[in-house]
């Protein structure tokens, strides 16, 4: 197949296309940047929506329900599991797994399992190429599931249109999300497994959390940047964007709440699009992007045609015998990079 | 204070001048690399070991348990949190923080957490340096905790010289690890809170799970590169490299099982001290480092005085209306870098 009918076929939505395409991406293949180049000026159209939250609290699951409400509302979804806890990538119990395969089954789900290569919740400039590859081939929601423990969530944030936040009431998980600024991430934030005790109280603890997020920004104490130029009060509904964020109760086993979940989705979906938010989170993506991708381009050169591999393994034994340092070999390579020297 | 006063006082282990370091590295002030590649020379006497687990292992509890065993033994101890969960880094229990506020009152003692930036369980080049700076100013025993979720714990093991995998009986964690391949990673395994239900039978588990590994290693069969060359029959109470990671219980919080564990601890020392490991393991982590110093150096540069900056921000527009992409720009910054261009 060639480059261009590769193209062709992944924008046209056909499957083997698009998992050829992953592939490549994923496995930095030669003409991997040619392809996802050609197919920029084509995306857009997918509503990309993160599912994040601590380990057990039930992620997957919601994805999964989440997965089926929108085929049969006859969207097509794309489902990207960053989480090595999931079922998606090997962590499953056996009930998930009947269920997630029963999912993977239909023609309108692609799923796909994404290695996070050591840095744990670190989620790769492949993995936000992926969900570029499921947007050009016409996937309506790309669905993101990746294991939230401390400050990724930021990252999915940054990654996506609108963040659900997973949180269950038996662990400390709510509190921690509060204390850590990590409740900046979400849009919509879900208690699930809400049948257990506990639930109601979590739900209490975050809309504090967010009352007293919005009083702070009104009375201009607060540090929460994103949220400047406030001029509401602080018992307004809405953060300064207009969109406070619902908390909302589902119990994914059993499917309750997923319908007030799907509809806060959307609910989030048209208010930033309407206020110019989702413009401007999405510019502020491409700029991301852009520097990831500049990076890693120069990073591979550098390590390949440019001085650095040679002068690394010329310098690690004196390195090792304490006659030069990691810092004075990265001068010398810096000095042959600025001269453009090809060692 | 020169530089070269900081330099001397903190080799003659003087906890202002030490602070002051730490601040200087963590936050990349001028100057650090020149600090860290004169102290490069003077590294080595410190061990430094690993503490990873899930969250919710008792991983903070047992760190603190080491740091007062070796207390005890007169030797000084520096502590590197990087574990969001942990208490060290503000994710306490109100015991939890006041155990650690005794041992933090010990000048023996220094303990920081480091900040993980967005990529949680990702180890930063800074919390490596850090490692150096204790070990520079006499530390014996430099500990890291860090939470480990699916991969984190390979990450950990590259920068310690003994790795301790914290599990606990009632999560699925022992089961996990072992599926992931996590298990790799340990060269000393506790069962924590072993005075619950399970504990046993997760002890079982893993000592089967290295019955299982020592035999496919024995017939050739396994794809675990790290143990390559077996020679021992699948009942051998060793991996190739003389060590199997034993399997120890613990009860943290009422201090049982802590003497087995430093006793495992310094075996482990002395075994891959006397098979000529432990040197290979230090020349690899040395060689991770130059890669690691290396790469920063050189994306640092490219957007300061690189090109990458000024072309990034040119073609935010074109490439947010599809007139160009992040690939493209790439392509235009890599090309400058090549030829010595200076935009």
């Amino acid at each position: 197949m060639t480059d261009r009918a590769l193209l062709d076929d992944l924008l046209a939505g056909k499957i083997p296309a698009l998992a050829r395409a992953v592939s490549i991406v994923e496995n930095a293949r030669p003409g991997f940047e040619g392809l996802l180049a050609a197919l920029h000026p084509r995306l857009g159209a997918a509503r990309r929506i993160g599912v994040t939250g601590p380990p057990g609290a039930g992620k997957s699951t919601l994805t999964m329900q989440l997965v089926s409400a929108w085929r049969r509302a006859g969207l097509r979804v794309g489902v990207v599991a960053v989480d090595p806890t999931s079922p998606f990538t090997g962590g499953a119990l056996l009930g998930d797994r009947i269920r997630m395969e029963q999912v993977a089954l239909d023609p309108g789900v692609f799923i796909r399992s994404m290695a996070t290569r050591g840095s744990l919740g670190g989620i790769t400039t492949s993995t936000r190429e992926v969900c570029d590859l499921l947007d050009a081939a016409g996937f309506d929601r790309v669905l993101v599931e990746t294991v939230g423990v401390g400050q990724s969530e930021l990252e999915v944030q940054r990654m996506t249109d609108t963040t659900v936040l997973v949180l269950v009431p038996e662990s400390g998980d709510g509190i921690q999300a509060l204390k850590s600024g990590v409740m900046e991430a979400a849009d919509v934030f879900v208690v699930n497994k809400a049948d257990r005790q506990g639930a109601p109280k979590l739900r209490r603890e975050i809309e504090l959390a967010l009352d007293l997020r919005a009083g702070r920004v009104a009375r201009g104490g607060g540090h929460h940047g994103a949220l400047g130029g406030a001029r509401q009060r602080p018992d307004a509904q809405a953060t300064p964007e207009g969109w406070r964020p619902p908390v909302l109760l589902t119990t994914a086993a059993k499917a309750e709440g997923i319908d007030e979940l799907l509809a806060a989705i959307d609910a989030h979906w048209d208010a930033q699009s309407a206020n110019g938010l989702l413009e401007a989170r999405r510019r502020a993506r491409l700029a991301d992007r852009m520097h990831a991708v500049v990076g890693r381009a120069v990073d591979r050169w550098l390590w390949t045609d440019g001085p650095a591999r040679e002068l690394v393994a010329a310098r690690l034994d004196a390195a090792a015998r304490g006659a030069t340092s990691p810092y004075d070999v990265a001068a010398e390579v810096l000095a042959a990079v600025r001269e453009g020297v090809q060692v």
